[in-house]
């Protein structure tokens, strides 16, 4: 595995994610009035030379270059919180040869203040509203903690920070199994990647949708996604049916519903299980 | 305009391109049975570090290696076209810092036997039936000339040499402003890929057809795309239906009626375009 082959699964994971059509986010022909699909294809291109860049830059370095190239790219924050997960992922691939809950520890486990600033940074730059606001580390103000430790703060209400402060447990232990599952069972890409979404939504409420329309929302929607899998999912007719009338009943005009977290940790399952083929 | 700007603006004119309903060709939801659209996605990803170092490494090697990137990622023959006009586009960007041209013109003017060899091993990798058999150079033996003068050899039968006999005449002159026209016009990158592609199809037989197909049929399909164009194309009612008409008539088993060439050139004018802007 070459650092031209990390930086191509890294990419062709935010593409593989975004094709996908996944219940309530964005996909080819499924646009949001101010987010379309292009803007991920834009996005994902942007992301190559920071992470190909990842294992000789600090991870708090990358995740900001990585954020202003897709600004530049892309024109808004399509693609911070996928940004997040993957540079952590990569950087233990380049370093270790292989991305593992223990290479990945590694990498965590030696950031940094310095790479805290740098990612609060990120998230001014792509202002989605922060990881929610705590009251000891607010991205507005400077941090005075390690990357990992800020993310242990934050990670009973943000799915993303939960990864870094678990070792990234949900995506080694549902995400990339779940692919890897759907992908040995001969399931085109299209439809692994909507089970993987799925599978990871069905096992816990999104925090992005918690964030937006409350903790309820995000409940009800994790109860609809595990009635959809209990239907069979992508593998059924009725479980197709179910799919569709979800994604209907997730769109709405202000995204309230849009599983975007998820999706994030889609992108990263989707990584590991390139790597790991 | 940065080394990773370039590489990126490579990348994204591939995925603009392959994510476009284009008349006969794969995009999102629309499979051939032996190529999905989800291979386009890989073989963009493929391509970033061959396009990086393509300022500084000789054009047939990046050729060369950008091809084999593909084969390891994509699994078959997704993108040669596509690599063959983007490689010396991107090279004249980063050597001249704009691709246009003068610096296109300039980046062929100095390719040698050794890029013609590197070529010619691209093409037997990827196997596409090489550029069609011609009496003094054949991709089955060693070329003995400069990569631009065997394009010149296949120029009257293949639309990507043409483009390497004429200074990418068709690029700078259709391609290009098609796509810049159609984007000042307010079309969204869907439909300004599509019209530049039915422009750039009406304005000349697809070689990709006339050698599957035969040169009554590429002239019939070029004849086809002049009345689609007539009727409005992307931009009126009538013309997305005699669009949908379109793309089901040339939809057969074979592909023999795929305007594979058209859809290269036109992710050359793509990344042309998304250069100047």
């Amino acid at each position: 595995m070459t650092v031209a082959d990390v930086a191509a699964a890294a990419q062709l994971a935010c593409l593989l994610e975004a094709s996908a059509p996944k219940p309530g986010n964005v996909s080819p022909g499924r646009h949001f009035d101010d987010l379309r699909y292009e803007d991920f294809l834009a996005a994902a291109a942007a992301i190559g030379e920071p992470m190909t860049a990842a294992g000789v830059r600090p991870l708090g370095m990358t995740i900001r270059l990585a954020t202003e190239a897709t600004r530049r790219w892309a024109g808004s924050n399509v693609n911070l919180g996928i940004v997040l997960l993957l540079a952590p992922l990569v950087r233990a691939a380049l370093q270790s040869g292989v991305a593992d809950a223990r290479s990945v520890r590694a990498v965590l486990e030696e950031t940094t203040v310095d790479d805290a600033r740098e990612v609060y940074a990120a998230i001014r730059l792509a202002a989605p509203g922060g990881l929610g606001r705590a009251e000891s580390q607010d991205v507005a103000s400077e941090p005075d903690q390690a990357l990992v430790d800020v993310m242990r703060l934050a990670a009973d209400r943000d799915g993303i920070a939960r990864e870094y402060a678990t070792g990234f447990d949900t995506t080694f232990t549902i995400g990339a199994p779940a692919v890897g599952r759907a992908r040995r069972d001969g399931l085109e890409w299209n439809d692994a990647v909507v089970e993987a979404y799925l599978t990871l939504l069905a096992a816990a409420p999104d925090t992005h949708i918690a964030r937006r329309g409350g903790v309820q929302l995000a409940d009800e929607v994790t109860q609809r996604a595990q009635a959809v899998m209990a239907a069979g999912g992508v593998r059924s007719a009725a479980g197709r049916v179910a799919i569709d009338e979800f994604d209907r009943a997730l769109r709405d005009p202000k995204h309230t519903a849009n599983p975007g977290t998820t999706a994030d940790l889609t992108a990263a399952a989707i990584f590991v299980e390139l790597l790991r083929t």
